[in-house]
């Protein structure tokens, strides 16, 4: 593989360098759009896309995405945040404001199964997932050669359930240095525990080997063999302590029939996982996902 | 089947008596959303969904569709109307204003075929195709029966290259008695005139039994059994005056192997025809559509 | 709807009056095809149409699926039948002679959701599901006038708990009446009794409205979107006495999204429950399923 | 990446060092399964998969894949050769028996798009794609060091119009010399002429990224997107003289929208390629492709 196209992402973060996203999640009433978009128009700023999602318009939840273009975003970033107060504050928002040329600090979470890891390094080297692949972690050395190679951090962390609080202690120290953003569970075989989970709360992205919430737990394929399913499926989520009972963030399946084995079934699941996995981090990264409620509303 | 149920039908207008949508086109700019959002904003409107999209930030194109719910709109309906005059002009908006409860007329055309318009029939009984069904026109007589079961009145009138202005005269008649805004192409296999098709622009939908561009004009799937395809499909578009060149809505395919003949074929193809244009008609009548340089903007 | 096409269903039987199927399961050796392909080219038969599976070739199960034309098969079939039994009984085999030009009876029982039924009338109606439709069997009225508009006997039989064996009792009835083969359950929501399964072994189809085993049981839709899944499912399979647990015969998904309320996703599920349930019933027709330890093999 | 599983490779050969696969094409007559079942059976091959196609019973042609498990196989293989041939040529078929476990020898042409020799060397790598990868060949330089990594030779023979008869003079040099099987043009750009298509007659698989036979030629995706198609496709295909006309082998779509460009359709157009590409190598390299009047018959 050739190294990472240093160009390509310079002229991303030039191309982007106005360019904003405002995600905002507040109780729903009249006027919210039209206090929005005046604000910004009066921050030299124009709308470029928007997404806007009503639970219900009696009385519910209201969700927006804008990306907007403001002249001059670097040098008046942060003025925005300060204006946008008092507007966050009067509707009762959630909000977060990203400069989409500031690429997320992302770390990869691996055992010894390898596709999902390639999967996002070649979306990465190709310049199609737009971040900093700040770090890959394994409790295996099997994927060490092919992360080096690219030029990126490999941390070999060995550990199991006797050894989990020392191994996140180091995981933590590792994500901490990295200033990480997101973690991603790129088909890691280890529980992580709820203190961990908590101080990612909705920032680390798992995938799962089956069409959940059919086959929860482990070797959901192996079951799908059992049951004789006519479809096998991957799920990715955000981590929560309920073992993949997270918000779903996006799902697909593939065709089997009767004559796929249980080995045939993982190497379908396979080309279904990689593909799973990279959507919802690409959709992460462009501050496309809010959670509510234990589910996702993803503006695609 | 049961008769149309009128209940559903009743509910579906109460439900949105006060529910409109606004669609517009216009040169971008910034500050446009902030205009249009705080002009419904002073009118006690509360926008419910928004879709938008732009060509190009820098001097391109802006699309909107907004839904709304505005107290009192039927009695207000006319006055925000004119009300939205100089905005529009200021921007030099192409804009629509629809009350969601007011059904659009529907006329389909049909030959011998009836899988399509079986489909809309079906839609339209279980209140999934919300539309007066106002006319059914064939030149055949096949369907008669089952249109007039439903209570739709139903127009024999013959045509052929030879009678084509004759008939088409004929159509206008009985379209511009019932007030008809689309017409649905559900496998009409006759040559409309360029002067027919001017008057509905943008309003004649029709659904080709081929994943366009392969296979324009005719025996599509004859030619796709002779080229051996593996897929075939089948494509819903407006009707302009070049053979299957209109702007495209819709398209899906199908997997076909060695064994499918061209009967098998056409089997598999009936199956994508239907839902393919159902979906087209149902963003149409949902006022989903925008046309631009002979492409479909779709917000669904 | 035009009444049945009584001629493209005698074209049918005219065409396929030489055409006979033989479905073989026994324990894997070898020579089976050797000794089969034999036997038929000794009684004149060609065969046109060959499937074969084998779970494993050292000691396994074989399954195969034979399409042969033979001049005279209605004068040779009981010979051919008796002809084989030897070589059945020496290769200890389970297996069945068909002749496609006898169409199976089949009784279909729905409550008062119609669009399966409604799918599987329109398939029959344009010669696309072979079979007699001999009977439509519900525990209400709503669909009587559908069913016996197309000439196809209806029988109102009441059902719930309390009276299942009575019902039961009747249904017994009226499926011998009718000399049914096949019982098809397009959305029939009551239980049926161990002792009415297992008369009717791998003979009753049921489409179950989730992707099994995910949302076994009551409410699917109701439960998918309280998980927030990304696509919904619909799963045909033969009904045993374990709940949703028979052998899957087939299975889709259609995408759903953040937007899709439980209404919603109803909507969407049905087009699939329709599309799954038509395909379990035209393979079961084509006597393209063989059962093996709660699994089917289907030789599509 | 690490280097080839050689373990995983020996064990392939080792499980199929008794197995093989006997493909025939001849007009079609009652009987021919029987002979060609006992003949197996006589020489003690146990059939474990066979799949037949007939294009017409009366008086068509008769297509048959049989993959068979036979003991010393290796000792036995050239008399069954050798047996087999008077039974081919009373039935005048063509036909071709193959060991399993001989790997084909496979070269890549390449231009300077990785992401096709990405897939098969992916798939490769972790042994989803049994053949020797015996040479790359490229016209640029680019995918040296990813291909040489993995210890594959890597050759680079410029091309273009004016030097295409010197070039394909190298080319054949090279295949010769690595006792080539399969030509697979993994997006190779460059035109090849009749000479050396006629000598890889139905051994050159190209893949070509429209959705045939839309856009056949140069840059499809500009013209997808100047038509405002929906779905954008890729089709694999064997290479003919006349240029996208060859048989077709697979084909499969994505959905695209109003808001995808050029350069969009491209990258979700990469994905469908290469899952297009690799199946269809795969496909080769099992024998499970019979070509016949342009048109493939894939037992897959």
């Amino acid at each position: 593989m050739t190294s990472y196209n240093e160009e390509k992402l310079q002229h991303y973060k030039e191309k982007n360098k106005n360019r904003a996203r405002l995600l905002i999640h507040c109780p729903d009433q009249p006027g919210i759009i039209s206090r929005i978009s005046e604000f910004l128009f009066s921050h030299d700023a124009n709308i470029v896309a928007s997404h806007q999602y009503s639970t219900d318009p009696e009385g519910g939840e209201f969700f927006i995405r804008l990306e907007f273009d403001c002249p001059e975003l670097e040098a008046k970033f942060e003025q925005i945040e300060v204006d946008f107060q008092p507007i966050a504050a009067e509707f009762n928002m959630d909000w977060k404001l990203t400069a989409v040329r500031e690429l997320k600090n992302v770390a990869i979470f691996v055992s010894k199964q390898p596709h999902c890891l390639l999967e996002l390094l070649w979306e990465w080297q190709s310049s199609d997932l737009m971040a900093n692949l700040a770090v890959v972690i394994s409790n295996h050395e099997d994927t060490r050669e092919m992360v080096e190679s690219l030029g990126i951090p490999f941390y070999h962390v060995p550990s199991n359930k006797d050894i989990r609080h020392e191994a996140e202690a180091r995981h933590k120290e590792i994500l901490d240095e990295h200033d990480t953003d997101l973690v991603v569970l790129a088909r890691y075989m280890q529980i992580l525990t709820p203190e961990f989970v908590e101080s990612y709360r909705n920032r680390i992205i798992n995938i799962h080997h089956s069409f959940l919430p059919a086959f929860v737990g482990a070797r959901p394929y192996e079951r799908a063999y059992e049951r004789g399913v006519k479809m096998i499926g991957a799920t990715s989520h955000y981590v929560t302590n309920d073992l993949d009972e997270g918000p779903i963030i996006e799902q697909d399946i593939g065709r089997v029939d009767h004559r796929d084995h249980v080995e045939d079934m993982k190497k379908i699941g396979q080309t279904i996982e990689r593909s799973v996995l990279a959507r919802a981090v690409k959709w992460h990264l462009a501050d496309r996902i809010l959670v509510h409620q234990n589910k996702t509303i993803v503006f695609s």
